[in-house]
């Protein structure tokens, strides 16, 4: 059916240069910005009560938009070769991380909300912010990350490693030194670790910071070696950031020494 | 009118080595930085009771200069050709970025200063402190801070980008958490963005944590991975800028190598 | 005798990539870890009181297992030519790093126990949490981590040198100025220098700061000019990872430049 | 006259690998060291009082070296062909830097105690904590630091512009923000600014920290952007040191390609 595969064509952005389809995408984008911001702006109570029935009929409208795409693609896909078979081909769509992530956009709207407490529903509501995650089909820039990651992994495994063991360390010392001291604030280990985390991240929110002698002595030692082994993994990744666009950027314009190979 | 040239060319350093330029510029930014100076201490109490009188005098001092220099410059524009029409050049020139800088330098004071309340008075008074951007028309190294922005532009976007995405979720993650147990501190979503910002900069100024285990690990997962994206604008500017240093020496000493015309 | 030099082999996993040998390593890798977990989890009152019996069934199965992974290295030692005289070489063998903390894993729970006062036992059983060092012999790049150290000695010799210079220096000088203001906080210079440590780290507790101006001018000076000082070791570490990761990864796929030799 | 060149030859460790020279040198470092460490532990009560006959005659042996070392000096410095004249040479060695330096070490003990008041001793005892510098003599990495400071001079004036233009603007915003609700803390411009140091350093003490929403906002808008920039000679002088070590290395050790001149 040509009809069907036009919208399939239309929703998955297939010529996104058309005109149509640029203004299908910018305003689904601008529908999730809004979910978002509308989730967000809800949990405010004054706004909440002032714009309830505005906020409750945009979430309809939404929810309406995100069901028909949903349904849409659902029926179009058989349209793609990987999905044609009208049932396997389908279950095949469904189980795809993004027509799972439009599913939980628009379910927990059609839950029976009765039947659950009113912390739940408070849940469910703020689910709608998650909704950004359908943003990822329209915003190339994101797969730049998981390269960087994935380039990285093996440096951030060690490194992350390596933090682990600082953490469990540097907690069970701190924690021998001032559990005496101070036994509600460094109570047991996990306890400590969220004092090792505090510390080594330098965030130092002050709520737990180590009273006597030694404690002190461990911290400072702590936090001069720690805070290097700490850093690495931000440093890897920038680094991994800095290469990854320096490579995007050069693929269009890059040009090589008959000499020796190398990129000039 | 000969005089007329020579007015704009000295107030524009069109000739920077002339000694009276020299003088010109430096007797400017001079005033400039005592103005910023007395802008700031004036609201000491002690020093603007003690010195109300001198710091008034200063005041009307730099405000007749930096009027002066303001007619002059609107008066002799017209030597350059690309503001020669004696009406709608001075009126382009009146719209460039830094004839307005002039202008909001001086205009407040000439504002009927009577018919508003004292906070607002107080407020103009401080727009005496931004006098400090009539000093970009000299200082050449700004410049250099633009390049780095232009520069960089995509990659700052797609970090900034991410660093908003983090800081939703993890405020709408930790509201869900702590709501409960800190109503006042984490009493809706963009009250945690507060928690958020303090957490991922490192900041910690310690008015607002997670007290509740689960905010706990939120808080420490979300410390421990987002700094590291955190930090990306800073070491992306911080590259660039070592380049941009890198390529300003280098044009004056640069030599290349004949075979493969790369930089030596 | 062939059941030794077997049991030398299967221990040491002279073979790593055998089945059994294999299994082995995971087996004593994941009791490690366990080990680890049952030991932070142990000093959680709660968790302490319910799982009591199984925390120790566990510890004392561990103990077996560590026991006879120690008798049995020590007595087929003598397989390696190293270690090949029966009394002295084991002599020999029981003095290596890794032979000393294995005994330093099962030792203490042969102590008389029952002779200590509870804190000391307390601290015991915090002595399992550093049999995580036995999984030093499986894994491989900690080794990275003792180049990257060794490399870069000079520099952080140099570094920390300087660092502590900066911290004498300024808790000396906060000192004389905060000691009158805040004689209980910064009652002397050592007690000054946890300030130091706290704030040229930037991890900033808020347990300490100064409140005097010039004690806070200090501290603004010190700060803005001290924490480029302070981040050094953490910028040479980093630069270290990143060069010891390259190289280990272009040894496998590294191509010459035929004219300069130069790594293309 | 042979012995005074002798003396100088030795003071100076003209021949630093002449044995003597060695000792002399080790023995002087030592006892710097040992002052400075005397200077710290002699401000902690109990110490100070436990071991105040101790403490005392140390400092009395110690000047005693430092005089006899301060006199030979400029007695033998007329060997140096820089000093060669009795008079005006002695007086140009004089206020050389480090002949100041011993002279500070050592002057304020002679100083007529008696007069001066309680508070003035003890910062005169501190005093000998920058005996210290005395140390620069012997150490040469210290010059490894001016050099990187002189290379990067330019960037460093122009990034610490940029961050103190970037303290006054942050600051005259958040004191028209908190002024009004915190009116202690955020007296004046000045106040404000420990407020700015304390947050774009990210230390956060926690002291103060806005509570109204426009501040909140502009400090998180503010610490965003500007820890950023705050980072900037941080991240120069890194890298300079960085440079600077690879130089030193290299100088030894670096060959060169025939063909185009770089360093291989």
């Amino acid at each position: 059916m040509k009809i069907k595969y036009r919208i399939w064509e239309f929703l998955e952005n297939i010529h996104p240069e058309d005109k149509k389809v640029r203004i299908e995408r910018y305003f689904i984008l601008i529908l999730i910005v809004l979910n978002v911001m509308a989730a967000i702006l809800g949990t405010v109570k004054s706004i909440e009560i002032k714009y309830e029935v505005f906020l409750y009929n945009f979430e309809v409208f939404s929810i309406a938009v995100f069901t028909v795409e949903y349904i849409l693609r659902l029926w179009s896909c058989t349209s793609d070769i990987r999905y044609s078979n009208p049932l396997s081909g389908r279950l095949k769509y469904l189980v795809t991380p993004l027509a799972i992530v439009d599913l939980i956009a628009i379910l927990p709207f059609y839950l029976p909300i009765l039947l659950l407490d009113l912390r739940f529903i408070r849940i469910i509501r703020l689910i709608r912010i998650f909704r950004i995650a359908k943003a990822a089909r329209y915003i190339s820039s994101l797969k730049l990350f998981g390269r960087v990651f994935k380039e990285k992994k093996e440096e951030l495994l060690i490194t992350s490693f390596i933090t682990s063991i600082l953490i469990i360390i540097s907690s069970s010392l701190m924690y021998v030194f001032e559990n005496h001291a101070q036994p509600d604030k460094f109570a047991d280990i996990p306890s400590t670790m969220w004092w090792a985390v505090a510390t080594l991240t330098t965030i130092g929110y002050g709520d737990v910071f180590p009273i006597t002698f030694e404690g002190k002595l461990l911290a400072a030692i702590v936090s001069i070696l720690g805070i290097g082994l700490f850093a690495l993994p931000t440093g890897i990744l920038g680094a991994g950031f800095v290469e990854e666009f320096h490579k995007s950027h050069s693929k269009q314009e890059k040009k090589t020494c008959p000499h020796c190979g190398r990129d000039i």
